[in-house]
Order: structure tokens, then C-alpha cells, then sequence
């Protein structure tokens, strides 16, 4: 195919009058799919049912030091959830807290804490004239959500293949006491899929902050949501690192088993330093008598370790695979060459992160809409919801059946190509 | 028995020797009781282990109205859990929020949310030069424990038998803009087992705050927590009395199950007005995507309804029930007419409050220490841990056996007895 930029007006306006007819007959077809949000399937969430037979009235609800998890008490967790989600985190139990059941009122209330309260003695966020957090383009919208919901300034760092851009990062971190934070998904990240090289992760751990109390908001959500067995992607650990780097208090590390047993009834943890655990223990103590333990427990004697996390998410990786192949397919097969759109095409996580032509994101995501097909809003993979080039679109293929899917691509795929025609005519 | 002090001293030196020979006996007895905390026994916990069964492998765990509550979603609760815990709450379930395990959570994020954000559009009470509580004594260290970790500044309002000075709430909330919340514990209470009268609540109704955004905090842990099937304290709804006052805005009511089915692993809730609700969920969305609905369809479905749980606290009730009885006999028979303590005899809750001799709390509650029984930290019944007569001491009669109880209640009122001897010879 010619690229659309390539073709004369008269090419454009055939074009136009075709993609027109199609969406007209498409839209006739009352469709009502989503695709907005990293939401698992029915049958991904099926396969944790046996779960919910791991205790019983019989159950012995005990944990391994005797603790009754029936009753309450152990702020910051069972021992055999310290160990599990440790593993998880690639850090020893000893730096872990585990919570509730959302790793996303984790970093609500860690950075509620700090604006109230301030980190490891320095003076509450809440206290200062700005405090300004790095926000990674295109990232995830909640993150963004709560940032603004304080008032803290967003200031946007470009994603490369690489992960954030490290000099903008050194920069901006080293030069602006303000600045007290950075989110990051690391692996698999949201919306693209990148997962940073082991130099950004160095990077970062290496960062010289103007601030002493500036964090890394490290959100490792998908760190074991891998789509193909023989094709992982590997992340350096980051408290290690920062440890080797002499900078053991720079990190928050975030995780939870919302997207591996059932999404709002997992359970959550950070790891950090005992520095840092111990500065949000004195909060947690004053918030809580204590979390869920009796989840804590369901969890470990259904998973038993990682082991049987990462084959459990295998399970998860049969359903996902295809459908991001579905999705991926569709791009190729229709967008290819026409310099209309570009993607990634990523290894794990929950998302396909697509860019259209400059001003183009609103169109195609109200276009959808408009067909009965649901995206997450266009913007909100940026601060303040305001993508700067109206480009990125973040597509969550993993709720929809995979027919549905194919429908919803198809759409999506003819609404990129009226916008991108409709954009071409107007130049 | 002679009122200690009308006793000559050579009577006193006396006794003290007798007193002494029985405390260094009890001391041999190596000891290690606890009555320090409001903790369901293990076979309160026994009663509920059906509850893991009601949802296994086979379970359908749609909702009422269809929602999967094993997915994302639903971030104030699932219909037929609203509908429970109204019930408990007597308002109706669209007054209600569901949030996680612990409302003592809730309570926190409610005085967080204020501190940072101002309730329904005030200015955010970090921004104020100074933010007071009143504090109904003796009450909950957990409430003090928030109030103090904001930097509220607790004012002592004392409790009478009909509930907190209504004469004093008044005249405090009405001339001063400051005063922005008080701590109820409205019915038995903690730790006096004092049920709001009638008058009481309406008063509270009926307050003219200098502050828009006074709030009344009323923590409505005992709810049902009965001790007796016929002598029960009623209370009145708050929420329909302020409506009818004219002041639907004034009050949360916070809600659990924590004393229900397994602290830690229950179902929290907060009922409040309408414009109280959008409020608080303009915070929540940002702070989490939900709460665990797997969790509240597993109450909903053990207890069905509010006569489940009525027959669930009967059961509770007989645990309790003789437990309470027998602390209270043992005052009886041991300390009556000796003028050296005071207690409520409660119909319901978790404590027993106990008032020694002023300026013996600390000394008693040391001496059982020393004699391997853990008591309530003397003056954790008061703001900042002060009581200012070093009299009141809360008594957790529920987790101890009833064996380990009627030791440990012997001990404490001969260190009761001990004490108040010391106290007198030094006069």
C-alpha cells in the first residue's frame, strides 16, 4: 500500500468516500465492545476458582508462626505473604509490607502520606510551595490521577525503547528540589509494553536527587505478566541496585496479584528499604490495626510460591497471547505502509500502545465510540488527560472475547484510516 | 467490708502486709494473661468458620444486578452488601459506602481526606492555623491516636451516663470555628458500655457548628453487639435525626463487621448524606479502582440478611455474656463498699470501665504487669495518653478463657486493692 501522505486529493477524497461507506455499515451493526480498560477476561479470572477452595471451614487458618489470621494483629503482614510476595518482588520478605487488596491505594496513600506527613523527617509536601512529580509519556492515568488530585505538577519525560529518557530524568532530578518523585511501570509498562534496560534501571538507582526526600514511584504491576514463554523480558532489580549505588532509600517499589488471582480481591505490597518501611510503619499503625490476613493466606496456600505464580500466569498467557496476536495481526495486515500509525508490539503487560498521525487520537477514539466500540479516552495516557500531540491511543485487549476483539480491531483500525484521510484532506 | 479510708493507718500497714504476702504469690504464679485488647476469644472466631464455605470453586459470584465481583469495578460496594450493612446501619443502602476490612480505615481516610482536600469544599484543615477535636473521655485511643498523628487538637469532653456533656458539645461547637469533628463511640460505648440516650442524640441532631464542616465521627462499633437477649440499649439513628433537624450534612457514621465475622478479614462501611457520599467519592475513584466484593458477597451470603446477623451476635453474646458477668461478680464480691473503684455494669460491647482511686491507674495497671497480666496502657482512654486523674482503666474481658479470666480479674483487684493502700499511706 501507498502511504497516505503520498496520494493526490482526488486518491484521498475515493479513499474517504469508501472508509465512509464501510464505517456507515459498521456502525449499522449497534456494536457495544470495550476496550478501554486492562481488565482480565471471564475466562482468565476462571481460572482462579479453585481459590476459592484452598480454605475451608476445616481449614486450619493458622499461619506458619501460629499466628490466628482470623483474628486481629501483624501490621505488616503473614510471614508466608511476606515470602510469596517477596519472591514476587525479587526482594527478601524482611522489605516487604503487605496491604489491602490495590496496589493502586498503596501509592494513593504513600504519596497522601507524604504530603501530610513528609518522608523520613523532611518537611510535608503539603508544607511546600511546589512539589512536582516526573511522569513518563504515554503512561498510565490513574498514576497521573492521583498526582493531580494533590496538586503536585506533572512534568512530562518522553518514553524511548529504553524507557524514560534518562537525561531529561538526571537533569530534572538532580537540578529541582521539587521535584519529589518519578512513576514508573518498568516492565511491560503501560500502555507500551517497554520494559527499561538495565542501564536505565542503573540510572536510575545512580540518581544524585536535589531533594532528599524525591522517590522513585517504581509500579511493577506486570512484573510476572509475560505473553510468551520463550520471549521475557528481564528487569534489573531496583532495590539492589540503589543499595550498590549507595542510595538504599530512593525507591518504592509497588506489586500486587491484582491481574493474577482476581482483580479487587488480591492482594498488595511495597518493598523498600528498612529506612523507608520503617518512616511508613509509624503511619500504617495509626491507619490499621492490620490488612486482610485471611486473603493473605488463600493466596499463599492456593500459589504455595513463584513457582506456581508463574505457572499460573502461563494460564493467563494462553488467553492473553492471542488476542494481542489478533490485535497485532490486524495492524500489520491493514496499517502497514500507510504511515498512518505506528506500535509496539510487547512481550508482556496488559496493553498495545498505538500513535496516531499528529491530531488524531480524539477523532479515532470518538469515531470508535460513535460505532459502539469504547477505547480509553484519547489524552489519558497523558498528564492532566492532555496529550501535546492528540497522537497516543492505548488499546486493552484482554476483557473482550477474541471475536469481539477482531470486530473492535477492525473498527479501530477503519476509524484510524478515516481520521488519518480526513486529516490529510484538511491540510 | 470498711471503706479503705476510713481505716487507721496501723489497719492499713496491716493489710498492705497481707496484700503484699498475696501479690508475691500471685507473682510466683508466672502469669501471662492479656486483657489489654478488644479481641474476639478463639471460639468467637470458632462461630464463623462456616463462612469460608458459602463460596468455593462452584460459586456464582455475580451479584444481584449481574456484576462479576471477581473483576475491577463497583468502587462503593455491591448492591446486595450495601443493602446488608444498611440494615446494620438502619439507613438505606444508598446511604452507604462499602469500603475494605477496618473501619478504623475508613476513619482515617476520612480525617486524612479533610486535612488535604477540606470536606465539601471547605479549605483542606492542613491550611488552618489550628484544627480541635472534641474528645469524649475516657473514649478510644485508636480515635485519639488519628486525631493526634494530624496534629488535631484534642479538647477532653467529659462522658456522663447519658453520653458526652451535651451542655459542654454545645457551647464548644457552636462559639468555636475550629472545632471540626468530635469522636463518638455512640453505643456501648468503648470503654464505658454507655448508650447514647435519646435526648443526646437529638442534641447532637440539633447543633448549631461555627463550622461548616464540623463533622460528628460516630463510630457505631457495637452496634449489635448485645450481651443480653432482654435488656438491650436502643439507640437512635442519627442520620434521620439530623435530616429532620435540618442538618442532613452533619454526621459520618462508620460501620463494621469486624467484631462479626473475623477482625481483619470483615466489611467496612460508611453511612452518610448525600452530599457527604459525593464528596468522599470524588476521593475515593482516585484513590482505589474498589474494594473487595469477593469478600463482601461472602458476608452477604453467610449472613443473608440483619436477622443473620442477629442470630450470628446471639452466639457472640453467650461467649461474652458470662465472661463479663464474671469480672463483674468478682467486683462485686471483692471491692463493693470499699470505696476504692467504680464500674458501669455494660449491656453490650467489648470493655468494662474501671475508675480507680485518684492517682492509682498507672500504679495498678503496673502491678499487674509485674505479675504477667497485660492491662490497657493506664490513660490510653484519654487524648495523648493523659488521663488527668489517673483513675480510668479499660478492661477487655473477651479474648482471655474464662479460667485465664477469673485469674486474671483476681489479680487485678488485688493490685486494686494493693494500690489504693499504698495510696492512702502516703496521704
Amino acid at each position: 500500500m501507498k502511504p497516505y501522505r503520498e496520494m493526490s486529493r482526488d486518491e484521498l477524497l475515493q479513499l474517504k468516500a469508501e472508509l465512509e461507506k464501510r464505517y456507515q455499515e459498521a456502525q449499522a451493526e449497534n456494536l457495544h465492545l470495550d476496550m478501554s480498560r486492562g481488565k482480565p477476561s471471564v475466562e482468565q479470572l476462571d481460572i482462579s476458582m479453585e481459590m476459592m477452595d484452598v480454605l475451608n471451614s476445616e481449614a486450619d487458618l493458622k499461619d506458619s508462626e501460629g499466628v490466628d489470621c482470623r483474628n486481629y494483629g501483624v501490621l505488616d503482614g503473614v510471614k508466608e505473604a511476606k515470602e510469596l510476595l517477596g519472591q514476587m518482588s525479587e526482594v527478601s520478605p524482611d522489605k516487604i509490607i503487605i496491604y489491602g487488596n490495590s496496589s493502586l491505594n498503596v501509592m494513593y496513600d504513600t504519596v497522601a502520606r507524604a504530603m501530610t506527613h513528609g518522608i523520613m523527617g523532611h518537611t510535608p509536601w503539603a508544607k511546600l510551595d511546589q512539589v512536582k512529580f516526573l511522569c513518563p509519556v504515554p503512561g498510565y492515568d490513574r498514576h497521573f490521577a492521583i498526582t493531580e488530585y494533590f496538586g503536585i505538577e506533572m512534568i512530562q519525560v518522553p518514553m524511548t525503547p529504553e524507557g524514560p529518557d534518562m537525561d531529561q530524568v538526571e537533569k530534572l532530578v538532580s537540578s529541582d528540589p521539587a521535584v519529589k518523585g518519578i512513576w514508573c511501570v518498568p516492565k511491560y509498562s503501560n500502555p507500551q509494553g517497554i520494559t527499561y534496560s538495565d542501564e536505565t534501571v542503573r540510572r536510575f538507582a545512580h540518581l544524585k536527587p536535589a531533594a532528599e526526600d524525591f522517590r522513585i514511584f517504581w509500579d511493577n504491576a506486570y512484573c510476572v505478566h509475560h505473553l510468551y514463554e520463550d520471549q521475557q523480558d528481564f528487569l534489573l532489580e531496583i532495590l539492589d541496585e540503589c543499595e550498590k549505588a549507595g542510595n538504599p532509600d530512593l525507591v518504592y517499589k509497588f506489586c500486587s496479584t491484582s491481574k493474577i488471582s482476581f482483580p479487587g480481591s488480591g492482594v498488595a505490597c511495597i518493598a523498600t528499604s528498612p529506612n523507608n518501611l520503617k518512616d511508613i510503619k509509624k503511619q500504617l499503625t495509626i491507619q490499621t490495626i492490620g490488612h486482610d490476613k485471611v486473603n493473605q493466606l488463600r493466596h499463599v496456600r492456593f500459589f504455595k510460591d513463584i513457582d506456581g505464580i508463574h505457572a499460573h500466569m502461563r494460564k493467563h498467557a494462553a488467553i492473553m497471547r492471542p488476542k494481542f496476536e489478533a490485535v497485532l495481526e490486524t495492524f500489520e495486515r491493514e496499517l502497514a505502509g500507510l504511515e498512518i500509525g505506528s506500535w509496539i508490539r510487547p512481550r508482556g503487560g496488559y496493553f498495545i500502545s498505538f500513535d496516531a498521525m499528529e491530531g488524531c487520537a480524539k477523532a479515532i477514539v470518538a469515531k470508535c465510540k460513535a460505532a459502539g466500540v469504547v477505547m480509553t479516552g484519547a489524552g489519558a495516557t497523558y498528564p492532566y488527560g492532555k496529550d501535546p500531540k492528540d497522537s497516543n491511543i492505548r488499546i486493552a485487549p484482554s476483557f473482550p472475547t477474541r471475536e469481539e476483539l477482531a470486530t473492535a480491531t477492525d473498527l479501530f483500525v477503519l476509524c484510524v484510516k478515516l481520521a488519518s484521510v480526513e486529516k490529510l484532506l484538511e491540510a
